[in-house]
């Protein structure tokens, strides 16, 4: 048995969300079908984060337990063909030790927010931002931020549906700056609640509107509850960007 | 009568082209339909260029005679309604003089080609560029692209369908540069042969991955014939630029 740490890239638009789902196609569905195509096993892969329906992934980490004796290219190749015509790519491919978990060893997890600040209708970039047309202050917006960076309570900023035991996490950073008509958003931490990046974003995106002034991100904040939130952006401007374990520093 | 100057940016996958067809869709078919769904009145769009079928636009200039009386942001505003959910976005709208033609008047056009240089099938870029996953020399590209600058017979790089006059033409620039796994064409002239700009590309493809010597490419221009074309780069890495006209400088 060897265990094979992936890096997977997908669109996540003609997805229910990474976990298997009974009712509808997801990342991880597609993925263990394509290695059951590839070696006959039925595997069971984790993953470094758990992206709702529609959230894009540019380098999710996971893992599975694959039998068969095959080099880790070749896998990554087979698993790509089969993998074909679903939006999901495995990047990279290699061998790791057993007690290595894509979700379990991982000490860090960076998401990236993309906000197209535009009047028009998205056509190349549709489905891949989420589209505002009101003009944002991204200065006032990446200032509000800074409220939010640090150990709190981020019950303001948690979906009802949550699992999470604890609503206290640390959020280690949350920048936000101007790209032309786009505006970005880059936050990382070791861990986050359910939605508590896009509500954090959908609050942000007030302020770059002027209809909160910064300090409201502070107070919405300390009332720790969700009736407190402004807004939910929605998942179309989301990606997973990186994953972060120990063994890289 | 006002004569409406349209910025328009298109994702050109599903369409058969920019010119309208009898048999598909096409953005001037798409417009113009939407025009009249607005004005009640048919009609005719002209644009600064003739895309093919999936080639995309960040910035097509075109034209259009309106009879109502109608401001320029509520038409952009209407038309862009109409287009749903057709990929098309009027990003500007203005009123311009009679004598102002949006093909005829332009006396540049600039077009960008990108090459995705990497092994994994695209997902959020698919359709959105040409996936190479042999490893490409852009400064080799990019020197060997010199050797087409300036005015030539390229009947080399014109496809057996042009309808142009004569095959002389003269090419402002052609640079390649690298940009991550990307590689990005880009290319200025007053106007093109048909398929030039992607006949130019797949003979610097070739060139970067080493099947072409750089020198292959003057080579290829001197012959002089269809025959000495390496390669024909797919319409989904092209997107048409920007369209200059004198009133810009």
């Amino acid at each position: 048995m060897t265990r094979f740490a992936l890096t997977l890239e997908f669109d996540g638009t003609p997805f229910m969300g990474l976990q298997r789902q009974a009712h509808g196609p997801s990342i991880q569905g597609a993925v263990e079908a394509a290695i059951h195509r590839v070696t006959g096993e039925t595997v069971t892969m984790a993953a470094a984060g758990r992206t709702d329906a529609g959230v894009h992934a540019l380098a999710m980490r996971a893992h599975v337990d694959v039998a068969k004796d095959i080099a880790p290219f070749r896998l990554m190749e087979a698993v790509n063909h089969h993998l074909r015509p679903d939006p999901i790519a495995v990047l990279d491919c290699v061998a790791v030790p057993d007690d290595w978990h894509a979700r379990f060893s991982c000490i860090g997890r960076s998401y990236i927010y993309r906000i197209a600040n535009r009047r028009a209708p998205l056509t190349l970039g549709r489905d891949r931002a989420w589209l505002l047309a009101h003009p944002l202050d991204a200065d006032a917006m990446h200032r509000a931020a800074q409220h939010l960076v640090g150990l709190h309570d981020f019950t303001t900023f948690r979906s009802v549906h949550c699992q999470s035991a604890s609503p206290v996490k640390t959020l280690d950073s949350l920048n936000v700056r101007r790209e032309g008509e786009a505006v970005i958003i880059e936050t990382a931490a070791r861990s986050y609640l359910h939605h508590q990046v896009r509500s954090m974003v959908g609050c942000l995106a007030l302020v770059g509107m002027g209809r909160w002034r910064e300090e409201q991100m502070k107070e919405a904040l300390d009332a720790r509850e969700r009736q407190a939130l402004g807004l939910n952006a929605p998942s179309c401007g989301l990606y997973f960007n990186q994953a972060v374990y120990p063994e890289q520093g």
